[in-house]
This record gives C-alpha cells, structure tokens and sequence, in this order.
C-alpha cells in the first residue's frame, strides 16, 4: 500500500482532530467511523488497511468507481502538463474537450439540443440555475416539485426539496414551489397526473400558474420512488398543453445509473432543462451542468455566475469518462444485466425474509429495500458496515436500504455484497 | 509545450465548439477571447502559445498562482496514490490533515476558536451555511448586509448580494435581508455606524432585529470599498450590544490577499462566522468553508449537506498550501511590501493621468484605479489585453480597474503589470 | 316613499358621475346597471322605482333582509341620542350589550367559550386576525387553505384564497399557506383527509408542518363545495393529533344562512377560531370579529388593531338581531323548511332542464346550480335580472348560479324568486 | 340625558362583560377604563355622565367631531326613508352623490384628477389596494416605505409599517418593502432625499427598482414627524425621474386635519395615488378610498374587492361633511387658526417646563410634544385623564403627547384642553 507523502511519519492518525475541529454537521462520518486513507472501484480502504465494499459510492457521484485508472491517468497527464486548473469561464481546450464530447457521444446520439451551462459546481448550484433560467423564460415565478423530492439546500434548491429536516434548517419561509404528489403516491387507485391536471386546470385552486416543474425520474434520497414511461409522457404532455417547462433533476439518476446515460431515455421524453453533477466528472470532482434547449437560452452574460465554474481537472476526467463509457452501448448494457442480476437478488432476500415486512424499489443500478421503518433499515446498514461493507438509508424516515455501488462493480463484488445484505437482513 | 493528450492531434482547437455549446451566460470569456491551454504561477498561455500576465487570478482563487510547483506535486503523489477524491464528510487522512494544519498555523496562533464546516464547494454555499446556522442560533430570519456587498448567487446568498443585474436573476423576491450603507458610503461626513445604531434602536424604524451582519471587509465585486479598522471595531461592539452574530465573509479577501490570512486581522476583531473559499484550497480547486465560534456550532447532523464537501484533492493543495505559506510571517511580509509597492504605483499612475479622474482604492494585493465610469475602465481593460494582460473591472457600473495579481508574484512581473496598466491608462 | 335629501331636487340622477368617477375595479355594477335607492327586506329599489327581488343580498351580508325595521328603529334611537358612534376600542354601553347577546345567546346555549376580538370591520380583517394568532400561538408560519377558498383580498387572507384572479392581483409571490383538496375535490373515490394525513406524516413531502388550517364549512365564492359532517369531524380530529388550529371562515356561511347560527353545528365540532363578518351587524354595516378559544387569546395590547374596531352602529343592531332571532330555535327551523323548499324546486328545475347539465349544489339557504359553464350561468343571471331578480354566480368559473336570498325572505317571495329562476334556465 | 332603549332598565352598566369576553388585544380601553356612552363634538360622556375633553378623536377619524348635527340629522333621514344601506359596489344614489361631492368640491378646485376606488372600509385595506395597483402598474414588486411610516396591520400594508410590535404580530417575513430614512431621521445635516437617490442610482446597493413610496407627509403614529414641503417636492422630482409611483397615505393627516384637505397642498405636489379613511365619512363611521389617477386605473373588474366597499351611511354623511365643511374657504382658515394657536400654547408649554426636555412636533392640528420617553408622555397622559381629557401618545416609544382634538373644537375647549395638558406636565 503506498501512502501519500504528509502522512508517512505517522502510523496511526490521531483521530481527535475530527472531533475537535469539524463541525457537528456531519452526518455520513457517524455511521462509518474509519479513517479513510485510499480506494479502489468498488473498495474504500482505511488507515488500518481494513477494506470496505463500497455500496454508497459517494451518494451516486462514483458511478465508475474511485479512481478509475483511464480517468485518473488522464488527470495526473494533465496536472503534470500545468493545464489550467481553475479557469472561471474562460475558454480552455480542457472545457472544449468536453463540449465537444457531450457533443458527438450524448447530445447527438440521441437527438438532444441542448446548451451547457457551467454552474458553480455543486447540484444544488445547477438547480438554482435552472429554476431561475425557467423563472425567467416563463416570467412566472411558481415552480412545482413533487412530494419526497430531494434537489439540494441552497435556498432556492431548498425550496424544491421535501424533506423537512433540511427545510427546517433554512430559517426562513421557503417561497415560490408548490409540492404535487409523485408517481403512486396516493396509492394504485389515485392518479396523480389527473390530480395535478384538475388543479392546474381549476381558477381557484391556489395553485399560482408554474413556470415549470422540476422532478427526478428516481428519487434517490426520497426513498427511491419511480416515476413510470407513462407519467413521464402524461407529465411532458401536461407541461405542454399548459405552457409549462419541465425540469428533469438528474443528478442522482443520470450519467448511467438507470442504464441509459439520462435517466428519461427510457420513457422517450425530451425535458427543457436538464441538471447533471455527482457522477459527472466520473472521478468525483465537483462538477455540474445546467443543459437548456437551445431557444431557452436566454441568460445575459454572468447573470448567474460562480467561481468554481470552470474546474478543469473535472472537465478532463469527464472527457475520458465520455470517451470511456460512452461511445457505444457496451457500458449501458453491462449495467442493465447488473440491474437485472440486482432485482433479482433483492425480490429473493425479500421474500426470503418476510414479503410483507421487506419490499424491493428503484429501477436500474438505483434499487433497494423498503424495511417498513428507518429503525429497522438503519440496524440492517450498521450490520452490514460490521461485515465490510458501506451502505445507507434514504426514504422520508430512512427505511429504504439503498443500494448504490458503483457501475463498474465487478460481477464478484455485487454478488458479494449481496450477500452481506442478505446476512444483515437475516441479522 | 506540453500538450494534454485528447488535443495531441489538433495543431489548433476549433473554437466554433464554444459557440455551439455553451451557454449565453458566459462572461468573462467575452472580454478575453483566447483557449487558453496551460498557466504557471501569474501567466496564461493559450494555445497559440502566446503569454498573458494574469492580474485577475481567478477572480481571487489563485493567490498563490497556478499550478504552485509544491501544491502540484502534493497532489499528483496523492493521486498516484489513489488517495480518497471523493470522501462525501467521511473522516479521511487528507481532511485530518487539513483540520490540524488549520488548528496549528491558522487558528492558534491568532488565538481563534473555530470549528470548521465543510459545506459544498462554493463561496456561496459557504455563505449560505452561514446565515443559516446564525438564523438558528438567534431565532430571528432577518440579516443585514451592506450596500455594494456580494455574497454569491444562490437564492440565499443572492439576498445578500447588492448586485441588481444578478438580483434581477432570481425570479423571485429576494427576502430575509436588510441592506445598510458600508463605510464611507453616505459620504465622509455620515457616520453609518450611527446610521445603523439609530435604525436597531428605533422601536418603528421598520427594520426587523437582525440575527446577524454578513460583510466583506474590503469589497472585492463591489468596488473596492474598504472598511476601515476603527468601522470594523465598532460594528463587533455594535454586534454584540444588540445580540447580533458578526458574519466576516473573508472569500475574496481572506487567505492573504489583505497581507495576513484573514482580512480582519489587522481590525484585531473575532467574527462569530467566517466563510472562507476562492484560494482556500491554494489551487484553484472548489472549496469552501464555513468557520463557527465553538459554542454557535448548534447543527443537527446533514442539516447542511452537500454531495461535493469532502473535494479531498483540495484538502491536499491546500494543507499544502498552508504549510508553505504559513508557518510563519514571512509570506505575510512579502504580500505587504508588494501591496506597498503596488499603491505607490497605482498613485502614481492615477496623478499622472489625471488626479480629479482617477482615484486608487483598496487594500493589500486588492487595489485598483477608479476610472469614473465603466466604459472608461473598461477601455483600459481593453487596452491592457491588447498588451498581454489580463485585468478585469469592479464596482456598480464596473467603474474600477481591479489589480488581483497572484500574491506569489515576482517583483518584476508586477512591475511589468503595471507599466502595462500606466500604458494602458494612457491610451 | 321618503327620498333623502340632497336627492330631493333631481328626479332622475346622472349616472355619467360613476363613469366619469369611479375607478374601473367595479363588478357588481356592471352586472346589475341600475342606480339603486332605497331597499326593503328582500327588495331593492332603483332610482325609477322599479322594484328587483334580491337573491344576493349583499353577498351574503343581508341575512335579515334590508333595512329591517326593529333593527332600524334601534339604530335611529341610539343615534338621535348621540350614542358613541366611532369608538376605537373603547368599552362603549353598546359594545357591552353586544358582548352579552353574543355569551347569553349564542355561546352559552351552545356550550362554546370563545373571547371576541374586534378586528377592522372587514372579513378579510378578522381572517388576517386569525392566521396571525395561530401562527403566534403555535410559532409555525405555514398555514393549510383548500381548494376553492376564498378568505378575502388582503395580502395576508388573499394568500389563503385560492382565486387565480384575485391572486394575481397581489403583485408579489403570496407566501405561508398551502392549499390542501377539499372535501370532494378529487372526486368520490379520493378520501382527501387520508391525502392531507400522508402528508403531514410525510417527513419529506414538501409541506411544511401548519400552525392550522383555515376552511369555509360551505364555500360560498369558490362554488358552494359543501365539506360533510364526517369530513369536518375527520378535519377536527386530524387537526388535535398534529397540534394544528381548526379555523373556520364563518363569514359567508355563518350567521344562520345555512340553518344554524354557526354553519359548523350540525357537526358538532368546536373550532380553535371562528371568523364572522357580513351579516353578523344584521343591518349591512362593516363589522367583523375574530372568535379565540379562551386559552389561545395571547395577544399583546394593541397587536393587531384597526381605526374602526369599534364602530358602535353596528354593535347596535347587531346586539338587536341577535335579540331577534336568535332568542329561540323558531328563527332556525324557518330557515330550515325555507331551505328544504329551496333545495325541492331547484331540484326540480335542473330535473326539467337536464339532470345532465345541471346539478344543484350547497347547503340550508346557500344553494345554486352548477350549469357546467360560467357562460351558461351568466346568461341565467342576465336572464333572472331581465326578470327583475338579482341573483349572482360563484365557483372558479362562475358556473354556479348561487341563490343568497335574505333568510327573513317570505315563502311567497321566494316562490317568485325561483319561478324567475325557472324560467331564466328555460330562457 | 338620554340613554338608548337597551340600556334603559340598567343605572350602571357591569363592566365584567368586558373582561370575560373581549380579546387582551384592546390597548386603548386599557388607558381610559371608562365605559362610555353617548358624545358630542369634543367632549365624551361615560355611563355615569362623566365628560371628558377629547383630544384623540377616534385616532383622527373625528376631524368634524362626534356626532355633528347636520351629519347625523342626513343620515337619520336616509335611514328613515330605507335608503340603501349595504351596496356592495352597486351604483346607489348616496354614491353618486359622494362621487359628485369629491368631484366639484374637492377635485376640481385643486385641479386633480382621480378616479376613486372603494375599497373595503378600512385605511389598511385602501393601502393594499394602492400598493397593489402600484405594483400592477409598474410591474415591479418592491415599494419604498419610510422610517417611523405607519400604514396598517394586514400583512401586505403591515409590510410598509415600521412599528415592531406590529410587525412582530405578523407571524411570517414581511416582503415586498424596503425602508428608507424620513425628512430629518438622520439628523439635520444628511439630506436624506441625497441617500435615497444615490441607493437608487446605484446598480449594486441592494435596492431593488421600487414601483412605488409610500408615505405620509406628517406621521401619526410614527411620532408626528414632519416632511418639509421641500423634501416632498424633491421626492417627487426623483419619483419621476426614477419612474416610481408617489403615494401619499392621507390616511390621518388628510380631510383637513393639517389645514388643508390633503395634507399635500402646501407642497403643491400631485400624487399618483393617495388614500384616505378616518375622517372621509365625517361621521366616524367605517369608510376608505383609494384615489388612483386617471390614466394609471388599469383594475381588472374586481380584482380587488370587499364585501362593505359600499357601505352607503358613510356616503351621505362624507358628502354632508364635504358639503358643510369644503364648500369654500372658511374652515380650512379656522383650522389654522386653532392650529397657530395650538403651536403657540406647546410652545409655552415646553417653555415653561424645559425646553431641553420638551420639544413641539406636528404640523395644523396634529401637533404634540416630544417628551423625550414614553414613561413621561404617558405620565403625561394618565394626568390628563385624570383631569377629564384623553390625549393618547405616539413614536417609536411612545414618547409624543399627540393633541388630536376635532378640527370643530371651540376655541374655548381648545384652550381648556390646553390649560389640562400644562397642568398634567407640570404634574
């Protein structure tokens, strides 16, 4: 194992300065208390050399796993050459590089027309552009977001997202998005698009006429809720007829993580305005992307802006990350059969332990457990954590058990990790 | 040259691509309409091969200029290592690394007692973490920001950002802050501190209590308005009189640009909060973070999250960074005597060409000429360009020319910079 | 007939002065384009004499008819004897009878312990009254409106009301309420209760936790949507489990218009805060008050005040009204059989006319028929006045042609009035 | 004496009623604990037959007194003759009188032209509706209130009040409205109109473009602060300059309580809109318009409206005030008589007791002293009560002794009046 040079004299870090000089605000370094030192794909390990089986993937910004040599020998080629690191919006070859790959492998093969923004590079960052950008096209500032939907905790992302935990952080009344019910989730006999269509429709509903609605296809942090091909299409048709754009946040969902490079291929839906970061960069480099169609282009120059808007080193691994995965179905199909070999494994350790206590969501490498309580979902995640493996919760009390390992897990790892999952669930 | 190895084939990079895929949004690629390639410390090469001095230096980010050979190699070891990239707020060796260089050359000996939180990597992020933990911690949603401020562009730093042409942008009505008039802003003969003392004390002065003030010691966006030392002083006492939090946020002119790391210390006061971001990291890698006195770190876990907080190649640079730049005084002094150079040449300049015309302002390595107008700087700008040198504009009508210059730069190459500027003043 | 005095002189007014003079908001006006005089009981007359029956009786306002005479005679002795006209909020003779009728006549027979406040003499004033002691009771700003209410045009009310036109109306993005489906409003087979407790049980659904919830129990603008006895009941108790006010908008429902004097007794349920307004004078006169439950009343001195809280008038006639008709049950059971006549012959002519087109909708002497368009109702409106009636439409199309006639109506008047009726569907 | 039937039976009223059933939100009943029960002119009568002096006079709705003869013995005729009493806006004869009355006696002689809004009958409520119309003109969302303004607690004129205790009821944000210093607020030497234009000519102050201010020329409630005709001119000069709106609220200073009609003719300043209640019907009775010129009147038919905005008692008793009192010249001479009296007693008074500690304030008959604390003034005040006068104070704390007497008060009342307020401060 090669450590890195600021830590060679010492044996065992002293541990202490997270609880000294870090704020309480962490969150994921409770559940997993190591000392994470270097990783590998699929594989974290700690300063003790301990190796973890990394089922979170850095909440979905991993997709192609730590440190993918392609990507990683790209970057060190690059920082060795002094390429520009930091190059606020300015024109590089770097950023060139990248339009021009989102350009031949994921615009043009599938018929988008879609301008890139750079924002600052955090989702939270491309989802406030895209509702200002919509704000501004439309000249309407209501925006609907759906109930469980997470989309960031900047204030105007802030106010997208459900979960009143974060809400609650804000200190202030969060204005402009109106909550409609999700896909189902007024149960099989309600539908939901009908609802939201009979409100819009209604002049006195209370329902201030939306510039847009913004909403993932899978809610990642919601409790991996689907929406389905046919209220993707109802969704875009209503968007339509009542002059509304529509936002597809796929941060979570997007860069292949379903199985497609976006996450609303499937259902043949061509959004307005799309957001992409997380697993953007494809090394976890911060880095996100507000793409508009064309003629909503609107912006005045450095209208919204950002600091961080032109990290270059992001633009490199995304580039090889492109010109990796993405020029032919290859990658896309290797993650459909995992998908397919995931829902399998998890229907039998459902059934296995108890149908009715234990039910299978998401869709694609975006799949989980419902354990009915964060109680129960929380206890199945420290037992796997005992057996090596890191992996967490989401859904509105934590219940569902979420699997998020890289897409480029060996078929080995999967299976192993699956099993830990099936020894935590039995434990 | 060195070139990067998607652009070995291209003697010359099509910049057509920009145009087709970028959004109207950008900004600062309009003024200086190069491709760029490759930088070291404060010069620019495009991919022609011409050099560009760079008197903008990332808008602040890159205090130490680009590609810092000692930061540089720090981080490709790092990387060959497969050091952690993305570390979400687990607890890695690179982040204990950076807490305790924080603890040892920044916080103790200036006796502050920070805990230290890792927000998304953005100045505004940073900002919004911080008016969101001060409204916590009072209970009250009112801030006061100042006349000319910026905070960033998100909905919630957006409110505290003078700025109207980026107000406008929101969509929305922008709520929560009160602007008062920063130092000198009602002129010399009006006292703001008395302005803003009569405001708070008036039982229907119509300003709600505020939890806290959010400013900039000196305003790097806003013109280059500076507080002065005794300002600053009374506005902590004020603070503390009327139970308010005093928020520094120290993005553009922390981390030397005023001649000690933070901007307030020439004040002798301790903020309650502090955001730092822009060079934190050294090299120009997004990071940001929020500084909260021990006793005011009131979070619930995750209450502020945020996918990208533990960007570990930035803890790397700018552990790095801190260890190069601040083990002891001497990287301090150097910024002060360029910054003493730096202000007899910009008076010079300014007598030479007109006294009643041009005004210097500023503080440190963060000076400039108010040009009067905007299309006068703007001109010089311009000019300046047209002589191999990147400068940019600052103030409500962009009226003041802005010298950003790296701090590491040579003596030769700032004097260089500013023959240039005289020159360009001229034409 | 007596005529006024400076009338005495002209025999037929100039109508120019209201074109010339009043500002275009005017609605009524443009439906009914008379000069009016003088009015008795359910019978308006124009300046030519000519007599109309009225079936809107001051939306609402004129339960006991126009100018009833006991009332009346009240109001000419207290004033010929210089009583207190306008008393701020005085303890006035007049204000202290009227706090007695209410205890002794309405609250005591019903076991209710509500404290008055008397808020500006306007609906929208009481409600306004009402969402701010619940939001400072319960120190949550959040507050659930339904679908189709309309609880006045002040900022603060109008953002309850659900009118799109009303709404758009504000000039500003309207904050702190959400609108919730009301009962029905999703169709027979959506239980809108079940919906509302998903989501307030929903930790990320988006709505944020209300201080209460504010209805109508009948909605008299937004349709004459009636909310059953199970419903309000169901709403009640949902409202004690999440520590939520019930507030009921009693301002068009209340005062005896749907055969009791709180619209909500038939349910039995017992609201945190009451709002009355419109025919609670009994006389016409601006007058509104805000019921709290005993324990809730933690106003401070002067919190929520108003010039004309205390407009002494209508305390007079007020406290002769509720002498009047509210003594005894005799009152109510008339309004009852008026009201069992009313829902037979509307129902009978939406039988004649088409079961298919026409519904009969509402509840005691609030009850119409939705004609399916606002077009269809409007021509039935324009018909009924060509007849000489004057009867309006409510719902958010105006397709519901709404029978609002004074209780104290006689049966053969209101026999007429539906014959007029009758023959304005046929026409 | 003469008591109202009622009470008839009843030698002294109990006053537990009060206390059992009336809101803690009464605040003046809490100074004057009297039950009162008939008036005339500027004297009260309590249920004992105590007077009292009045010099509050309904917080200057009773400009004309109580119960003025030739007002009361017009409305005794139209409720006799069951003239229409609630009109909702029908067109009624009382109205056109009203619209003919304002027209020749009060439009045209100072050459204004305004169409008039009714509004529902409250000055709260005529103030949402110029913000709202202002809003709507210019399509803007901000409006510029003053220091020490005070317009009404609803939420949207609550927005544009200054006092704390009012706006702390709110229970939500307040928006939509910035506060900027009054004539004098920030001492004698900055000329606040100078600040305002600079935040306004300034792109990033963090003002946003207001579509309106909102003031009042002297202020009532904020402690009878004084514009300078030259300040208002001024303001209106960078009004048009700066394509805003000037209301003026004229509320309590309007229907000649500072000598004039409107409180804004000795400026010779034309508004764009303006609201008036208070003292508009003459009589006390609830009444508010809102005056909009001509060619700014772009309502939609009832876009705003109001259940009492045709409350037809107060048309014929404003038209018999205007009538009686705005015929020509003579009254308004009479008020400034009183009013160069009124000056010269405080003067002597505040004189006589210190002139360091007593200051005169106001303008007309709206003139008070500064005590300097609200301890003094409302010792002051408790004095004078206990003398037989009610005097109510005003300011941010209180601290004005406000003599508001009846513009009708004869000149030996006023004196009266006066010999009690010098007693009361000797005391």
């Amino acid at each position: 194992m090669t450590t890195h040079q600021t830590a060679t004299t010492i044996d065992h870090f002293d541990t202490d300065i997270f609880k000294r000089q870090e704020s309480k605000v962490q969150s994921y370094a409770r559940s997993f208390p190591c000392v994470f030192e270097r990783a590998e794909n699929a594989t974290l390990y700690d300063q003790d050399g301990h190796a973890y089986l990394d089922f979170l993937a850095g909440a979905g910004s991993l997709n192609y796993g730590h440190n993918h040599p392609v990507l990683r020998d790209a970057l060190l080629r690059y920082i060795s050459s002094d390429g520009i690191t930091h190059g606020l919006d300015f024109h590089t070859r770097a950023k060139g590089d990248f339009l021009e790959a989102m350009r031949s492998h994921i615009f043009e093969p599938r018929g988008l027309d879609y301008v890139i923004q750079f924002t600052g590079p955090t989702g939270a960052n491309a989802v406030e552009a895209a509702l200002k950008i919509a704000r501004k096209v439309k000249q309407r500032s209501n925006i609907v977001s759906f109930t469980n939907g997470f989309h960031g905790v900047t204030l105007g992302s802030l106010a997208a997202t459900g979960n009143e935990h974060h809400r609650g952080g804000a200190g202030l009344s969060l204005t402009g998005v109106t909550a409609m019910p999700y896909d189902g989730y007024m149960g099989d006999d309600v539908d939901t698009i009908d609802y939201f269509e009979k409100v819009l429709g209604d002049a006195s509903s209370g329902l201030d006429h939306p510039a847009a609605v913004v909403l993932e296809t899978v809610q990642g942090e919601g409790g991996l809720n689907v929406a389905s091909i046919e209220w993707l299409q109802r969704l875009q048709r209503l968007c339509h007829r009542n002059d509304m754009l529509l936002i597809i946040d796929d941060i979570q969902a997007g860069c292949g993580r379903t199985g497609s490079f976006f996450s609303f291929e499937a259902a043949n839906i061509q959004p307005d305005i799309v957001t992409l970061s997380k697993s953007l960069s494809g090394f976890g480099l911060p880095f996100a992307v507000t793409l508009i169609k064309r003629d909503l282009d609107i912006w005045e120059p450095g209208e919204h802006n950002g600091t961080f808007r032109g990290n270059n080193h992001a633009f490199v691994t995304a580039t090889a990350a492109i010109e990796t995965f993405w020029r032919d179905e290859e990658f896309a199909r290797s993650v459909q059969d995992k998908a397919a070999l995931l829902t399998q494994c998890l229907r039998a350790i459902a059934e296995k332990h108890g149908k009715d206590l234990f039910r299978v969501k998401g869709r694609g490498l975006m799949q989980g457990i419902d354990c009915g309580s964060g109680k129960l979902a929380s206890a199945v995640s420290r037992a796997a954590f005992a057996r090596g493996m890191i992996i967490e919760t989401s859904g509105p009390d934590g219940e569902v058990v979420k699997c998020l390992c890289p897409l480029t897990i060996s078929h080995e790892d999967l299976r192993r990790g699956l099993k830990i999952l099936d020894d935590s669930v039995a434990a």
